[in-house]
């Protein structure tokens, strides 16, 4: 007997929604229109845990709260949710404890479970939510090939491991974006003064290397070699894209494959292997496995290039309304890649690099005249629909928590591509 | 039947030296006097290897060039050898193929590697000789609970896992330096230009990081989770070490025991926790894994304590002649703590901290007129006794090559307290 919804018969009061999502919507990246889902069963599509030990972390945590949540969201009626209110609750949780242990366990890097606070607030909590979605969406009965017997239902221990997997994510993540500011000598990211930039190299460094190694420690304990293998090769995909950015050859930084190399490195690598790495702690099939990669891998490549858009247009559709941060660094995305195929002659102004503001404009002006910004925007939604195809070949599930889990992840593609900010 | 040495028989010509040692002699920590050991078995304590698939990285390149190295050694007399030529060859080998993997793979971080190089010129293979000598101390017969079958040595892939635990164990330490050269704002390191200094802290920290994504990959690739996890365990133990020096209380600073915990983690959680997974790769039991640990722990100890002395000593005994990095840098090691204790007054001046160069004069004074040297080069003698201890407590063996391991990590230990650089 599968473990199921101990709230189940709580919630019918509950209205789910399903975001339809606007391209122009000013509320950023949760910025969603609503509309109600016919659905049979109105639930979070998230699991209720009893007390038995956790390999990783206290995960008892998660139970006791969660119920109580659940117990309260039965008693709401109309609330409108979203794929990422789906997963909410697990998600606050899992960010609190995060900065607690930060806290608690080296107090001098306090101000860096603070940074990291302050980006989930700002919606940086993406990859936990989509392999809290990919958990669920996978959680359905399971053919044993020794014994030829169904499994009914991931062991609810499974939960906790995948929610391992989302909290070592979202640690590499932060990771490698402290150590990013110090590579970049960035003094701001995101509107937040960099860590490194306020409390000096020394910190961003430690605070990185530190999550890292509670990372490694998160990894050991979830005792699946594959596993570990998996988010091993992330971390060092991180440095090989980040060296990839540094010091291109000129081809180099011209080329789309080279670029979209690069960005899989830096971007993709860690959410396509995680949510492999879910899959797989769900006992699901290699061919299975791979098709949460997939979705994965084009998500995150989909998120990068609509990133690379809104760093020349920001919330606005106008060129130059970004913060243009990418070019001025000298980093060719893909719009500028796709205006020198029209424009060679753009090529000769990129490689004599952008020290002079008004090469920048110049360089604004040939894109603008180009189809850079809208080729780039079909590429993302060409690889949001490679990321629906993936979810689409799951094997076929009745279950409704199944089903739910799963359209969110293919609203999430959506609301990728059609973000503006 | 066990791996026996494949060269035995050719190289009885051979004559081996045990490494009788000097306190003041001028050759560094390789310095030593040789007096010859009387031996039935006159060969180096290493395997040679078949041509069997490795899990970890090409170590067929060990089997053939080793081969070759031992074939031309039978025809050598009368070279002296010493605890670290023991496993000369396999470190040679180690350290260029550690070079050419940061070479090849990522040529940005070529001058990383340089870095890395020149560091092993310099007598910086500390860990992997010992580690390696670990290996062969404890190549014997184990008994099988289970079948109440002995195992006669160990099996020959075994020892290419224990020299991958060499490599990730020289990797996480060069990592560590890399990122505690951009923590400190350190401009040199032994002599050499450091590495953020002359690339900037963006090489600095992405070498780091591809290090320990280099070590986190190869450790998965042992798929042995309780290892995994020793070695997981140390990246954070060296980042809790460099936090609790960062920014300790006054008292915390002033604490012998806080100081010797710090120690622990910086210096001599790797060497130990690495001394226990060859011990575990090897199939020894808890109990001798332990004393294995044990001898690292100690051998650490003793040795950043030594450190410690010669920052204040030099090359020379006389105060004042090392580097006084330590003392400038605000950071109190056992020379001091111990001067505290017998001068109370200084605490006042350490506290005040260390601005004004006379006052790091004045403190040189209080620990001239101390015992502080003496009491810190007699604690050193203590850890490497124990460490002496922990080899003394491994099981018996009459095989001639373990007895001669097993004495090395002994002289070793004399080595580490005696040297003076």
């Amino acid at each position: 007997m599968p473990l199921r919804w101990a709230m189940r018969n709580l919630c019918s009061k509950t209205r789910f929604y399903r975001g339809g999502v606007t391209a122009d919507g000013d509320l950023g990246i949760l910025s969603m229109t609503h509309s109600y889902i016919s659905s049979s069963c109105r639930k979070p599509p998230s699991k209720v845990f009893d007390g038995r030990e956790s390999h990783c972390y206290h995960s008892n945590a998660f139970h006791d709260v969660r119920y109580q949540i659940h117990q309260e969201r039965s008693s709401v009626v109309e609330e409108p949710l979203d794929p990422f209110s789906l997963v909410a609750d697990e998600l606050l949780i899992l960010a609190n404890r995060l900065q607690s242990m930060v806290v608690a366990e080296v107090p001098k890097l306090a101000s860096a479970a603070e940074y990291f606070f302050k980006m989930g607030v700002e919606g940086k909590r993406f990859r936990p939510t989509v392999l809290l979605l990919m958990a669920s969406a996978l959680d359905m009965p399971i053919p044993n090939s020794t014994t030829g017997t169904v499994l009914h239902g991931i062991p609810k221990e499974t939960r906790a491991r995948q929610q391992c997997i989302a909290e070592i994510t979202e640690m590499i993540h932060v990771a490698s974006l402290l150590h990013d500011d110090v590579l970049d000598d960035a003094d701001t990211r995101r509107g937040i003064g960099s860590l490194n930039f306020v409390m000096g190299n020394k910190l961003a460094v430690l605070a990185g290397d530190f999550l890292l190694s509670r990372a490694c420690v998160a990894l050991a304990s979830l005792k699946n070699t594959e596993v570990v293998s998996l988010l091993a090769t992330v971390v060092e995909h991180l440095v090989t894209g980040e060296t990839m950015q540094m010091t291109p050859t000129s081809d180099q930084r011209c080329s789309m494959e080279y670029y979209l190399q690069k960005t899989f490195y830096k971007t993709a690598s860690l959410i396509s292997n995680s949510c492999k790495a879910i899959a797989l702690l769900a006992g699901q099939t290699a061919e299975v496995s791979m098709f949460a990669y997939d979705y994965g891998r084009n998500l995150g490549l989909a998120h990068q290039l609509i990133d690379d858009v809104l760093d020349f247009t920001g919330t606005s559709a106008s060129l130059g309304k970004g913060s243009l941060s990418d070019i001025r660094h000298g980093i060719l995305t893909a719009p500028i890649l796709y205006a020198i195929e029209e424009f060679p002659q753009l090529r000769a102004l990129v490689d004599r690099g952008f020290d002079n503001p008004s090469e920048i404009d110049l360089a604004l002006d040939y894109l603008g005249r180009s189809q850079g910004i809208q080729r780039t925007r079909e590429l993302a939604a060409e690889h949001a629909s490679l990321a629906v195809e993936a979810i689409d070949s799951f094997p076929e599930s009745d279950d409704e928590d199944v089903r739910l889990s799963r359209r969110a992840l293919v609203d999430l593609t959506q609301i990728v591509i059609t973000r503006t900010k």
